[in-house]
C-alpha cells in the first residue's frame, strides 16, 4: 500500500523559504506570483491489512515524526 | 490561482533522507514501513489568464527554478 503525506505549513506561520523563493521568481521575470508556500512531501510504501489501518499508523507516524504538529499541518492519502 | 507544485526524485535516484526517516520509522516501532521517498511541494499564487496559460508559466518556474531537472521529476496541478 502506498501513502502519500503532506506536510504544510499552518496558515499564518511565517514560511521565509517561500517569501525567497517568490522573490527569486519575481526577479526572474515572473511577476504574477504573488505568493508561495513551502513544504514537504514524503511516499511511503506500507505494508497494512487495509487503507484505514494503515491510514491510523501513519497518522501516528506524522505525530511522531514526519511532522511538527505545532506549526505544521499535514494531509495521508492512501492508495491501495 | 493557485498552482501546487510536487517536486520529487526520479526514480532510481537514491534519497538518503528518505533511507533515514525509513530507518527511523523501523526503530521507532513501524516495521511496516518498506520504503520512504521524499520530496518538495510548493503552492503558489499565480496571477494569470487561465488554467493553461498559468500551467505553461509554472512549468517554466519549476525547469528553471523549483526542480533540478537532471534528477528530480514534477507535476503541477492548477485549481481555480
Amino acid at each position: 500500500m502506498k501513502a502519500t503525506v503532506r506536510v504544510e505549513l499552518k496558515d499564518g506561520v511565517l514560511d521565509p523559504q517561500g517569501v525567497t523563493i517568490r522573490n527569486a521568481l519575481v526577479d526572474m521575470g515572473y511577476p504574477e506570483v504573488g505568493s508561495v508556500r513551502s513544504g514537504r512531501i514524503f511516499t511511503l510504501d506500507v505494508d497494512a491489512d487495509g487503507s484505514a489501518s494503515a491510514k491510523t499508523r501513519v497518522e501516528e507516524m506524522c505525530r511522531r515524526l514526519l511532522a511538527n504538529p505545532v506549526i505544521e499541518k499535514y494531509t495521508i492519502e492512501v492508495i491501495e
